[in-house]
């Protein structure tokens, strides 16, 4: 299934709670990452990113969308920078 | 139609993309928001929008999905703040 992830973490966790998007998603803005999971991977994805967090602070919002309903992005502004450059 | 809508601006900018996107939608992180806007509506954000950015360096990415598709929202981690708590 398609998924957008978009996180708002203590800085010192940041590190980590990307890495751990990386490995499921790809990397579309600075704490948003999208694609396409099956359901174990999410449930995988979310016992990973859940040990990362501090639940008093740390809030990550997932979307997830019907089998075979896909958002249409649109950027405004500059062009998305590539997946390397973001930090 | 559903709107989500992320954004990453140099920090003196955002202000004012956070009223402008106040305008339209709800707040629902930090830098996210989400909601529902007509064409007409939509046009008239982008353009509200633009007309704030540095082409060169700030990005929104701006996801929309067909009539009657609704994302499923699922929070992990602390819950959203009320909108009165994001800065």
């Amino acid at each position: 299934m398609h998924v957008i992830v978009v996180y708002d973490t203590a800085a010192e966790r940041n590190p980590r709670i990307l890495r751990t998007c990386r490995k499921y998603l790809h990397h579309v803005q600075r704490s948003v990452f999208e694609g396409q999971v099956s359901e174990a991977q999410l449930r995988r994805f979310q016992a990973e990113v859940e040990s990362l967090l501090d639940l008093s602070y740390d809030n990550v919002i997932v979307y997830t969308f019907p089998p075979g309903t896909t958002p249409i992005r649109l950027t405004w502004g500059a062009a998305e920078p590539a997946p390397t450059d973001i930090l």
